[in-house]
């Protein structure tokens, strides 16, 4: 198996980091300068390692072999979180740069824009892989912004290209690296995770209505307090989840508003953004009647309740044969430190794996940190990626 | 008894409503332009009804009967609540005038700064009595924009004056009138309230610190939840609190806010504010020892907890005389139609009572509606109110 250039993964990847450095990571929400120049970067890196590189109409990098013959897809996303890490993304996107030129042959790279959902769900990926609508992109709008992306395209000099699309004859496969954004790996002192599948989610935004009113002179027992019936709510989910999650099920209470949000008015209005997360259907399927059943429970009380947003991913398997190939790679640099796991994050993976079969694996993250400055991953361990990466690649082409 | 002119009071109370007008109320805050000619069209109306008139150095309005003799001070105060309502405040102050222009002597009308407390707590009637300092006033800032108090008195052009203090000696006592702001009196088909007391508060703003973490790969047993934390103290205040409170006591939380509040990031921050309000100080304390406890009990879990902010105000008690002449006022213009209560609000009384026998006028409030541009009461509560009002400081000052 041929060797990858460890040095310059990491050079490529501290290079990255200069293009809207934040603190010890990196700023560089989608389509912003930042994000834009990163973009142009990539392609030129993409275009020194002999591949042909171009950005389309929804900001996807793509890199193409020029040589005949079928070819693995790799990649991951540039953009990042508001604040966040240094290798959440780019990481992927630079391990399938350095395999296309560690193999020589074979490897196109993909930099799927908007992983990160600045202004949609999986914007980039499913664009190349025929999922998106030019009717859904005329609705999509930066989520703090509220800049519409059509706006955002033409700023960053996107807008009017073709979107490129899958050629599922040309390609083997998907395979993509990631952080882990978990400390899974680290609390069992390994290195490599080989992801089994992608969890699915269930989204909410549930919102109650009650009476506002002044909190001095408005008696307990004639108030509408929607601030109080959404609390009820979440505690009566603290209560119930546990006991029909899955050993890996999540569920997160992300954010909570109450309107008008000010120490002496009962609040009229209270929001919620809600969250469940697990690699069974039928679990999800569980939770969500649960809830249900939670939220017709507080129906009765004084305030009104209704789900204003509701939204759901299904899980994803990752090909069998893909996870042996990784895992046969992990177990050669690095014997017994490798596990099978779920990935509890989304990836573009998971719409990859819609049309191509596809795979995932994972580097720790140190202290699990993720989504913030501190996110970080040891030069070894990400140089050790990479080798497995680029090993179980060349593996999959031979195999095809 | 003399009549007042409840035309010439409406008049007034429609001409200030146009000053800041919105929707079908006012937004005013402290120290806006809107509030600034506010007070200077009060002044010139305090003039105009032969009061010596002036604006001091807290931006406190104060008009003066030239006459010898002591005399009874009425006021309230003129700056609303964010886009609030058209009376709150004002039709205490326009009591005052009216009560000036129709006994013709020993009315005095104080409308203090900043009872909303846009910049602080009670701002003008504790300069007033003396119990504001210059070192108070140096860190007082607006609430929302974070201008100093010093800047602001400085753009509102009452910086550099002197604050006026009361002479105890001048006083009989302080009268003020105001809706009542809630819906006490109209659930029980009345159309006066006659203050006993002003109920005390105790103001918390409690934090929960935990860890950030993703929301799908941080297992539920290693996570740091603050935002779970504070929901299960918000529950457990809600199951404890109705065994300890008092017929009229009441508990708000009033804000909760989760940080970062995104939908996939576990909370690493959380924070509550929080109050309660009785007129009874061992209830008060009763209360405060239960909420001490759970903060106890959650410390306990996960997350850290801490009071950044704890404020207390003490019930007030209103003056006997003072309430047995509102209620023999009330009792000859309004038959059966009046009652005894608390305000469950705070008031400038509540300063004011600290240095002066001091009582306290309701007057309805339809639906119970206030802090909200809907607030409102009936043009015949309203006359009714001033003219039991200027009954009460007519038989006060008969009384002196």
């Amino acid at each position: 198996m041929p060797a990858i250039d460890g040095d310059r993964l990491l050079r490529d990847l501290y290079a990255a980091r200069e293009i809207g450095k934040y603190k010890t990571g990196v700023h560089r929400p989608t389509f912003s300068p930042q994000d834009v120049d990163a973009r142009h970067w990539l392609a030129a890196r993409l275009t020194e390692a002999g591949l042909d590189a171009s950005i389309d109409g929804i900001g996807n990098i793509y890199g193409r072999d020029p040589a005949p013959g079928r070819k693995l897809l790799t990649g991951s996303h540039m953009e990042t979180q508001n604040h966040a890490g240094w290798l959440d993304g780019v990481m992927g996107v630079l391990y399938g740069l350095e395999t296309a030129r560690c193999l020589g042959r074979g490897i196109d790279v993909g930099s799927w824009a908007d992983e990160e959902g600045h202004y949609g769900s999986f914007l980039g990926s499913r664009s190349f892989c025929g999922l998106l609508t030019e009717a859904e992109i005329d609705t999509c709008a930066n989520r703090e912004t509220g800049t519409s992306l059509r706006d955002a395209l033409r700023e960053a000099g996107f807008s009017g290209r073709p979107r490129q699309t899958v050629d599922t004859a040309r390609y083997l496969g998907y395979l993509e690296a990631h952080i882990e954004q978990g400390a899974d790996l680290e609390d069992h002192h390994l290195r490599l995770g080989i992801v089994t599948a992608i969890v699915g989610s269930r989204r909410f935004r549930i919102l109650f209505k009650g009476q506002q009113n002044h909190a001095g002179t408005t008696r307990m027992s004639v108030r509408k307090d929607a601030g109080v019936a959404l609390v009820k709510l979440v505690a009566a989910i603290e209560e119930r989840f546990p006991r029909i999650a899955g050993p890996r099920t999540v569920w997160t209470t992300g954010d909570i508003k109450l309107d008008p949000g000010a120490a002496s008015i009962v609040p009229g209005g209270a929001e919620l953004v809600f969250q469940f997360r697990d690699t069974d259907p039928a679990t999800l399927d569980a939770l969500e009647a649960a809830l249900t059943e939670l939220l017709a429970e507080a129906a009765k009380g004084p305030c009104e309740v209704s789900v204003a947003y509701r939204s759901t991913t299904a899980p994803s398997a990752m090909d069998p044969g893909f996870q042996a190939a990784l895992t046969a790679a992990a177990e050669r640099h690095a014997p017994g430190l490798h596990q099978p796991m779920p990935s509890g994050a989304g990836h573009d993976a998971q719409i990859l794996s819609q049309v191509l079969p596809s795979a995932m694996l994972f580097v720790p993250s140190i202290g699990g940190i993720s989504h913030h400055y501190a996110e970080d991953t040891s030069d070894a361990d990400i140089v050790l990626g990479c080798q497995v990466f680029a090993d179980a690649a060349a593996a999959i082409l031979a195999g095809g």
